[in-house]
This record gives C-alpha cells, sequence and structure tokens, in this order.
C-alpha cells in the first residue's frame, strides 16, 4: 500500500486503500443452512479455513430477502431506505403499472466500486444474471479499465459496454445454460483469470441460486456445487487477496408434505373481497426467469386503488393461516428499514414455510417440475453468511462486538476490517 | 480434565465437563451501545482483550426483552416457548388475577446447572435482585456444597437455603443498596471471592440495571460503572476460568426533546374503546422496585374478558403512532418463541423511542426524578452482547458460521466452545 493512496468515501462510509485486493463474492440463496450442514459434515475445507483462521458470521441481510435489493445493499454499503432499490418491480400509482427497478437511474447514492473507480483504483463486476448488471456498474466509464458483465450476455460482451471481449475463447468454456450451476460457477472463473491477469483492486462477483431453489442443503446436487464453489473460493484466496463471501438472502421450503406449494394467492383472496381491480398484488421476485419458483416468494406488496384502506387489507388478511406480518406502509419501512415511496400501502410477509402469488392463473409452477418450492423474500431468509478470508482487525473485532453484524457491511469489513 | 467426568445433558444440549471453571455474567441491561461507545473510546482494557483475543459479537436475545425470561434462557439454555418464562407477570383467565411468574414451579426443564450439580459439579448462582434466585436455584440442594443467593437478601443467608452464611463479614462489604452500581458490583466480588476459595465448576452472576435505566452510554456515570465491571472481569479472568459476558436485554431512550417519556397508556386508550374492565393491560416488566422506570417498557399484554376479539383490539391500536406491532398470541408466539399458554390474546410492542403503560394513573413516574425514561421489553431492546475470554475452537467456529448467535447459548458456547 503506498501512503499517498486515498481514501475513498461512499454514502457516507469511509474505505482505506485496500491492502490487496478485494473480491466480494454474493452467494446468491446461500443460506446459512447449507454451510452448516456441509462443514458439520466436514466438507468444504477452503470454506473451513476461512470460517477457522478469518471471521465468520451470520449477518442480518436487507429486506426485502430478495436479490436486487440485497445485490445494491452490498454494493452501496447501505439498507434499501438508501439505496432506494426494494425488489425487482414497484407499481407506479400515476399510470398503475409495475415498474421495472432494475435501471441504474432509479438506484440512489454511489456504488462503492464506482467510488473507488473514480479514485484511480480498477474494479471489476461479473454477474450471472444481465437484470443487475446496469445497477451495479453505474457511474462506472468502463473505457478506464474495468469490467463489467454478466453471464447472460457474454458472447455480447464489448470494450465499450463491457471493459472486455470475445470472453468465451479467453476463458476458454462454454456459455452456460440459465439453468445451470455453471452459470453461477462461470462468473467466479471469470473473476480468477481477471485478477490473475490484471489484479484489478476490487472485485464483486455475484452468482444465481438456481441451485438453492432447486436442491435443499440435505441434497447431493447441492453439496456438488458447494464443493465446486469451495474449490474455486480455495485458487481465489491463494491470490493473496481478502476473499468476502455473503449471500443475498436464504432460502425456505415452501411445500407441504405431499410436496405441494404452500401457496397464499393474495390478489385472488384480495378481488373476492374488495372486488376486481380494487387492489393490486405486485410479487417483487419476479423477473425473466421464474421456472424455479414461479414468481413465488414470502414478500408481497399491495397497493390499493383507492377505495379499500390499508387497514382493511390489513383486516382481512392478518388472520389468514400463513400470513406472517401484514404491515401498513410506515410500519413496514420503520421495521425493515425500506424507501417509502417505493413501498406499497400494505407490506405482506409469509411465514419461513408459506408462499405467497398473485392470483394463482397468472403463475406458471410447471417449471417446478416435481420439485419441492423453495423460495424467499420474508424475513425467514433474510441471515446470510458473513465470511472473510482473513482476520478482523482489532477496531473490527471491536465494531463487531458493539452493534449487530449487517450484511451491507460486507465491503467494508473486507476493506477495513482485516489485518 | 478428567477423562472419568460425563458429559451432562439438560434440555436436548449435551455439555461437556468444563475444562475449567466456567462464570457466566448476565450484565443486566447490557445493552451493546456502552461496549460499542467504551470500546471505540479506548476504555475498559479488559473488555477489549477479551474482544481481541477471545470472541465477541451480537446475539438475539429471547423475547420479550425482559430480565426473568432472558435469566431463565440463559440458565436452560432455551427461547421462552420452551421454558415458559415470558415475563415477570401472566394473567390468569380462570380467576383474571396477574400471576408472579418468578417461582421455579413455573419453570420448565431443569437448569444447566442443577443437571451439573446432580452430576457431581459444584455450582454458584448469585444475583443482584432475590427475584430470580429461586428460579435460578430450581432442583438445587444448596447442602450439596453449592451455592445460591441475592445481595437483596444477602444478610439473611444461611446454610440451608443458600449454601453460605454471614457473606457481609466473610465479604468485608457493607450491603448496597437496592438503587445502586454496587448492587451489582457485590455480585461479581462474591463470585470472584467464591471463586478463589472454593474454584466451582460454573457460576452464574446475574447484575441488576439500575444503571442502564438511568444512564446513558454517554453519560459519566454509566462510563464508571462499566468501568468498575471491568475491573473485576479483569480479576475474574485472572482465575484461570472461561469467563462469559451477556446481557439479558438491551436499553432505548425512550423520552422525547423536552425529556418526557414517550408513554403509551394503553388501558386508558382500550377502555376508552371498548369500556371499562373489558380488557386487561399487563405489563410483565413490573416488579417490586420500579421507580427507575416506572414499570413502563416496551411489550405489554392484552387479555379480553370476552366481549371483544383479539382483532378488534389489534385494530384500534395499530394505527396509534409508537406501537410497532400489536400481534395476535399466535404470529407473537412464533415471531417471538414464546409460551402459547402464557401469552395473552394480544402482544404489543412499541417503537424504540416509545413505551407502553396501562392506566396513567397506576404509574408511578416520581422516581424517574428528572432522568429520562431508558427501558426496555421491544425487539429494540432484544440485542444483546455476547463475549467469550477465550478463543472459540473450529466446530464453534464452525457453529456460529452456520446460524445466528442466540443469548441462550451462552453456556453452551461457554463450556463446548472454546479452546
Amino acid at each position: 500500500m503506498s501512503p499517498t493512496k486515498p481514501t475513498v468515501q461512499a454514502n457516507g462510509t469511509t474505505y482505506r486503500w485496500p491492502l490487496r485486493p478485494v473480491v466480494v463474492v454474493c452467494i446468491d440463496g446461500g443460506d446459512p443452512r447449507y454451510l452448516q450442514r456441509f462443514l458439520a459434515d466436514g466438507k468444504l475445507p477452503n470454506f473451513r479455513r476461512f470460517v477457522s483462521q478469518g471471521f465468520a458470521g451470520v449477518a442480518d441481510g436487507s429486506m426485502p430477502s430478495f436479490t436486487c435489493p440485497n445485490n445494491m445493499s452490498l454494493i452501496t454499503g447501505t439498507p434499501t431506505a438508501r439505496h432506494g432499490i426494494s425488489g425487482n418491480f414497484y407499481l407506479d400509482t400515476a399510470t398503475w403499472q409495475p415498474v421495472v427497478m432494475t435501471g441504474p437511474e432509479l438506484l440512489r447514492g454511489d456504488t462503492i466500486i464506482a467510488r473507488f473507480a473514480a479514485a484511480g483504483a480498477k474494479v471489476v463486476s461479473i454477474t450471472a444474471k444481465d437484470k443487475l448488471r446496469k445497477q451495479l456498474a453505474k457511474g462506472l466509464d468502463v473505457s478506464q479499465g474495468h469490467v463489467s458483465f454478466s453471464t447472460e450476455f457474454v458472447e455480447k460482451c464489448t470494450l465499450a459496454e463491457n471493459g472486455i471481449e470475445n470472453v468465451l475463447p479467453w476463458l476458454g468454456m462454454d456459455k452456460p445454460g440459465m439453468y445451470s450451476m455453471e452459470l453461477s460457477l462461470f462468473v467466479l472463473e471469470a473473476g480468477l483469470k481477471l485478477l490473475k491477469e490484471r489484479r484489478p483492486d476490487l472485485l464483486f462477483l455475484s452468482l444465481t441460486d438456481w441451485v438453492q431453489h432447486k436442491w435443499s442443503p440435505d441434497e447431493a446436487d447441492a453439496l456438488r456445487f458447494y464443493e465446486r464453489l469451495d474449490d474455486v473460493f480455495g485458487r481465489l484466496a491463494a491470490e493473496d487477496i481478502t476473499l468476502a463471501l455473503t449471500a443475498d438472502h436464504g432460502m425456505s421450503d415452501k411445500s407441504n408434505a405431499a410436496g405441494e406449494p404452500n401457496v397464499i394467492w393474495l390478489q385472488d383472496i384480495l378481488d373476492a373481497k374488495f372486488g376486481k381491480d380494487e387492489t393490486i398484488v405486485i410479487c417483487p421476485i419476479t423477473d425473466a426467469f421464474v421456472a424455479h419458483h414461479g414468481a413465488l416468494g414470502g414478500f408481497v406488496r399491495v397497493w390499493s386503488r383507492g377505495k379499500v384502506t390499508a387497514r382493511q387489507i390489513i383486516d382481512h388478511i392478518s388472520g389468514i393461516d400463513g400470513i406472517e406480518l401484514a404491515l401498513d406502509k410506515a410500519t413496514a419501512c420503520r421495521m425493515f428499514d425500506m424507501p417509502p415511496d417505493r413501498e406499497a400501502d400494505v407490506a405482506v410477509v409469509s411465514r419461513e414455510d408459506v408462499c405467497i402469488g398473485a392470483s394463482a392463473k397468472n403463475h406458471d409452477l410447471a417449471g417446478l417440475k416435481g420439485h419441492r418450492l423453495r423460495t424467499h423474500g420474508g424475513v425467514s431468509e433474510a441471515k446470510v453468511p458473513f465470511i472473510l478470508s482473513r482476520p478482523l482487525n482489532d477496531a473490527y473485532k471491536v465494531k463487531a462486538a458493539g452493534a449487530p453484524l449487517k450484511s451491507y457491511q460486507i465491503f467494508d469489513y473486507a476493506i477495513n476490517g482485516t489485518a
């Protein structure tokens, strides 16, 4: 570390210049229960080494426990109340149309990597799905030697747009399918190769949760995925870096004993009570790839068109078996640190074993193909791993002793908190 | 450790024989914010050493965040749902009278210290206030060399009842007042002297939160108390023990800018709406010593006499500014892991800056004497320190990486989890 290297401010947090490259990995859907099971079984030697020699705990993720909100929390170091991305969608009550929240113009504040890039660092962000790419690249001028791309559109990479091109031949891998564990592994292999060749200062590598939606910690394919993750994490850590591992959200089994999903069809329930078109249920888990969960999650939003009050909605649905919380906007935003201007009249959280959909007729569950429904979005899925390959320094041991660990602190801990 | 020493089972957890004496201290009201402040200021060298060389994090306490429920969680290793003590009081709906829940007959399951005592260990429990003593001593035959007493009744100790007598001359200290920091320090000095003279296997030392109710982390008297704690913790740790420090609950400032308490007088509100005697509000923080908080807390229970439904109560109070959650019995018990048979029809949690009372006329706030009201009971006060003087062994590093830390695991971590 050169003594002349500046500190960097992002959204109120001060970061020192990294002592060595910092690689933050978001293991999408990486519920702590996978590690609990596999580590207890003596698997995953590299994870085990980080836990033993570095730092490991379970942190509070941001709410709702979805992918976009939490990736933005990780990359900005702030809760959703601050960065504004509280789901994949919100409802624009001027048009009554859902608005996709994956545009960088909706992200409030700067990303940590963009602030470091502006200070002269070289940064990389790679994601499995393209939906995250543009927000992660907010404020980043890739012509300055940075890299930002997704596996999903890897074959379309250009130097102008992504800071890299011809990725498939460069990496020597085929493009993986959207529903495969290789989609995530590709992100990590590309990050490792960039690390070896260019040694950037900060890397953010964000995976996809197809595996965790599909397989529980008891299933061999989940172990196989984690063993492959463990292998590449070992190779990453060998590059004299600080490796930080967290998740955007956990994952819960939401099926019954017969293997059928425990679903509350909330739009149908509200339509039956208040009439069609009086309320609008938005499932903020929805994106272009929903076969593995049928757009069913543990958190939905309900807007009223004006005739029905939030209190009436809450009264009607609070007693439904499987509804854990039905909260008015102010309460939901205060409890979960979410942005009020993008919150619904009522925020609804389901119990760990239950999910919520809108209308039965609009959810295609064919993609589950005999698998149990595993999904996320609620409080039950808001606990995530928080693992560093290096031990904390004393100042951050003190910090960890004095306040609950938040996953959005992962860059702070990885950059400022390690020895 | 003799190889013939047995393992001990308590409430489903297996404990190995302690490698050395284990001293668990419940710093009543020991909100993590005190340590955050004082450690950041470079104070408390012994705490700092434990944080640096041992293990330190912030754990989830049991709900509600009151003294009795959490002391019972610590001493049994279970949540309130399991041990049954969910407050200082519950309402017996056969008689409609509040029942004090501090009797050992209401505690379900065994204490960890009683199970160890039955296996041949020597154990000690000392509390500041007598209300906890009998529950902590459940199943303990003090004639077998164990000790159990409270500072409150220290002058009444007998060998038959407490396993010790003439404590004041033995310790060489005067009996402290019920409203003093010495009430807690006395507990620790007595524990240290017993440790030196008898070297028991397990000690549970439970303090009182008079200081934290009275002074914020910004006030000099709070620092003075923590410096005195730090001093005796240093002397305890020097005795070749494992020292474990946690709290029963945190503490929040619940006054407004003018210094007046932000109180919701819930019984008055319910009486005005539903008529007198239709609902009964129980403040489970109430005990014999309430001058420092006026029996105002962040969690109350509402029973209906039969005419009013839980839903009607929830509808009426949910919108009140300062009410964070108003939950029916089933939801409250599921969310907070509390025992349904001792839960009210409605459980009410206030926001961090607000407290809840029953009827204004029945709360005496004279004891606050110009101090800001600081109290606890809600979700905002359910995060507590979790500090060990020795580092975790690898198995417990794995455990901490795989599941959120619960304060009721403190004996488990201290006995099984240290090197």
